[in-house]
């Protein structure tokens, strides 16, 4: 069984219905605060050092326990801004350092050279990747109560206080040209776009956050959220000399597990000793048509029990951020934080981050743009780009293999579109596609949704 | 008087029949090959050397005079694509160097980076700006015809061999991302986008250019297109050690003649001992209600004639670069193809390559946002920017002086849409505006296009 971990600081015993039960076998005391001292740590560890986090340090914005107290009593001087679910998604981003040397949402110098460059030069004349703009918008009302305050209250939904901004810049939101910079087209339908920018007011405020409560979910899978400091930890712990990072934001199959395996394969025959695999779901906001996380984590553990990937090299956990599905900028961003997080080596797949064009009967992006931008990207040189292979359902082996074009006919290509409709429909793919217990997740997830038990989903055609 | 420079290449009796005389007192004989011996030339001259080029290497692309016969044979075997009047324009940058180190029509490596970083990537790790898809877009039929031709003809729309494009490559032109990532927008009304990338094809070509005969354009102003080797021989020849450009599609005014004058007064006081203005007008394509390029020589010969400017510390040359309008994007491709003329200042003004929304009632873009990008650019570094200072018309003085807010209310700004709006209803800007020949020549303009002598221009109500 693969192993995930426990954060130490959260136990939450009311965990969320559909949430899985934690699927670990050790749990682990995992440091809240391990770069109080570094030194001390590498002389009793043997593994060799970690890719360093963007801009040399790992950006951590928490306000330390014992100044909550009278930090949080200065709130209620303060204008409050109240955060959606989204913008609380991306202040756990930024406080855990996901987005090194990042320390806060984008002021507009930042906010600029993400649009036009994908890419942060810091003082010491240093380019760090930066593709996606992590940023807060205001209406004009909340602009004026901030009038002339240096810093804002961020709170929840509940008006429960979570940050403070500091040395606030408030500037202006063109939206037409963020998302046109972002996503290469304005075509209506985009999903983040319409869940977070067309009714966003009309200003973007940036500053230096403070955070005095870590964001949590209460969901059941907070335990399962950790921090890129606690992942540099556990790869430590586990004297990992190359850690390989697998974004996902589908249910896995064999096909990937293939690829994983396949991959630390290649890691140890170029000399790596002990090759550890992040396999890294995204937590943060998805499309409605996507599975969403609770079911995701599910499949993950079945598919796990079932002993595909060795748990011995194959840390399991959340990544915080909210998807954009903008395609080569947003893969950008999915690297990124994972060499924040140790990683040296990501996995990329097909048309990464992408999804059909909102209005025209194709993908929104080219599938090679995803890998070609991001072997490009600057910023992202330190990082080793691993080429998804094409993985198949060989017929004349029954399993996932890598597709050999030179007998193209023995092989099944099962698109996640396809995927979907069967296990909609409750049909079963094809032996050796998924093991069984992930695949009853994902029947059970779409029978969680229909309206009626005999419903039939047809399979939607191809653009 | 201020001086221009002859190409010795070109003499064309036959000059427009509204171009302006070549107004200088002393023609120069420019070497054509500057690049061939520099080291012969650097022990000779006293001058400090001149800012390199993008690449350390200024790019030329031209066939020599002794292998064109040879060379010329070759095309009838190959398959051939027209170029439009704007493609040619692109080939004549390309050829000269302007956009070092490129060396041809961008292949989708440089096209994907040039909109996803505004940056290029040399093999050698370093980073050189380049923000504009410098490319040619062929369609169905095109592409068909090129088949698996590794090398194309490139003829003008009289059929005549302009140059090879050898070592190609064709992928996908997406015309809605390149423009949503160019200009942030996708609204129709892009002039640019409208002339040259609506009805283009739906494939691109890149590869390397290898130019037969040099462009040229049979309006009588050939003579004042200096390439940058011939800009760099002139700035060598006049111990320049330092050089700041002036990039201008409008007529001069006064308040333009003050900033350049205060520019070199102000780089004087930083040491330098003779900086040298690049006077430099865009001289591709422009949008319809500008004015043209003949009559906004006329216009600058006047000025010059005027004594405004010192003419031994200016040239003025003609930049052959067609204009896409877009702002902040397009304003790094006029400061980077300045480098490699030699400049190593660069003066940027309020709203550089900006225009009207096409659709909406503002500016495309916010007016600070051009200065902004261009000091933050990758591969500028190396460029010290100059923001403009902001003159208007001192009506205590009765003359263009800079702003002063302590006393604003001295102050006319007069736009350049006000100006136009003068001009074309032939009455007179305040004193002291612009020299009166200069005026003329803008009145004269618009005289010129009248369909009646006594129509009258509605003064445009700003948005």
């Amino acid at each position: 069984m693969a192993s995930l971990y426990l954060k130490t600081s959260i136990s939450d015993p009311n965990s969320f219905p559909n949430s899985p039960k934690p699927f670990l076998t050790r749990p682990i005391n995992l440091p809240l605060r391990r770069q109080t001292h570094p030194k001390i740590r590498s002389t009793t560890r043997i593994s060799a050092s970690l890719i360093d986090p963007d801009g040399g340090k790992l950006v951590q914005l928490f306000v330390p326990e014992s100044e909550k107290d009278s930090k949080s009593k200065q709130a209620s001087g303060l204008p409050k801004i109240r955060l959606s679910k989204i913008d609380l998604q991306w202040v756990h981003v930024l406080s855990e350092g996901w987005a090194s040397p990042l320390k806060g949402f984008m002021r507009e110098s930042e906010f600029l050279q993400t649009l036009h460059f994908n890419s942060l030069r810091l003082e010491n004349g240093t380019v760090v990747n930066m593709s996606l703009p992590i940023v807060l918008a205001i209406d004009d009302a909340q602009k004026n109560r901030v009038g002339s305050f240096t810093s804002v209250a961020l709170v929840d939904e509940d008006d429960d206080l979570v940050a403070f901004l500091n040395d606030i810049e408030i500037y202006k939101h063109n939206k037409e040209e963020r998302i046109a910079r972002t996503w290469g087209t304005t075509a209506p339908g985009l999903p983040y776009v319409e869940q977070t920018i067309t009714n966003a007011g009309n200003w973007l405020i940036g500053g230096d956050l403070e955070v005095i409560n870590p964001v949590q979910y209460n969901d059941g899978l907070d335990r399962f959220r950790l921090s890129p400091a606690q992942l540099r930890d556990e790869f430590e712990k586990r004297n990992a000399d190359a850690v390989f990072a697998f974004q996902l934001r589908n249910p896995v199959h064999n096909g990937h597990a293939l690829l994983m395996t396949d991959t630390r394969r290649r890691l140890l025959e170029m000399g790596y000793k002990n090759p550890v695999l992040l396999l890294h779901p995204l937590g943060g906001y998805t499309k409605a048509d996507d599975v969403p996380l609770s079911w995701r984590m599910k499949q993950h553990e079945k598919v796990l029990e079932d002993g595909v990937l060795d748990p011995e090299t194959t840390v399991v956990s959340i990544f915080p951020s909210p998807m954009h599905y903008a395609g080569p900028t947003e893969v950008q961003w999915h690297a990124k934080a994972r060499i924040n997080a140790g990683a040296n080596f990501y996995i990329v797949g097909r048309d990464p981050a992408g999804m059909s064009h909102p209005l025209e009967k194709r993908d929104l992006y080219d599938a090679d743009h995803g890998k070609k931008v991001l072997s490009m990207a600057p910023g992202l040189e330190r990082l080793n780009i691993l080429p998804f292979k094409v993985a198949a359902y060989d017929k004349t082996q029954s399993k996932m293999a890598f597709f050999d074009p030179s007998r193209a006919q023995d092989f099944l290509f099962i698109s996640g579109t396809k995927m979907r409709t069967l296990a909609k429909n409750r049909e079963n793919p094809p032996d050796g596609f998924m093991c069984p217990g992930g695949w009853k997740v994902l029947v059970d997830y779409y029978d969680s949704l229909a309206p009626s038990e005999n419903s039939r989903v047809a399979e939607p055609v191809p653009a």
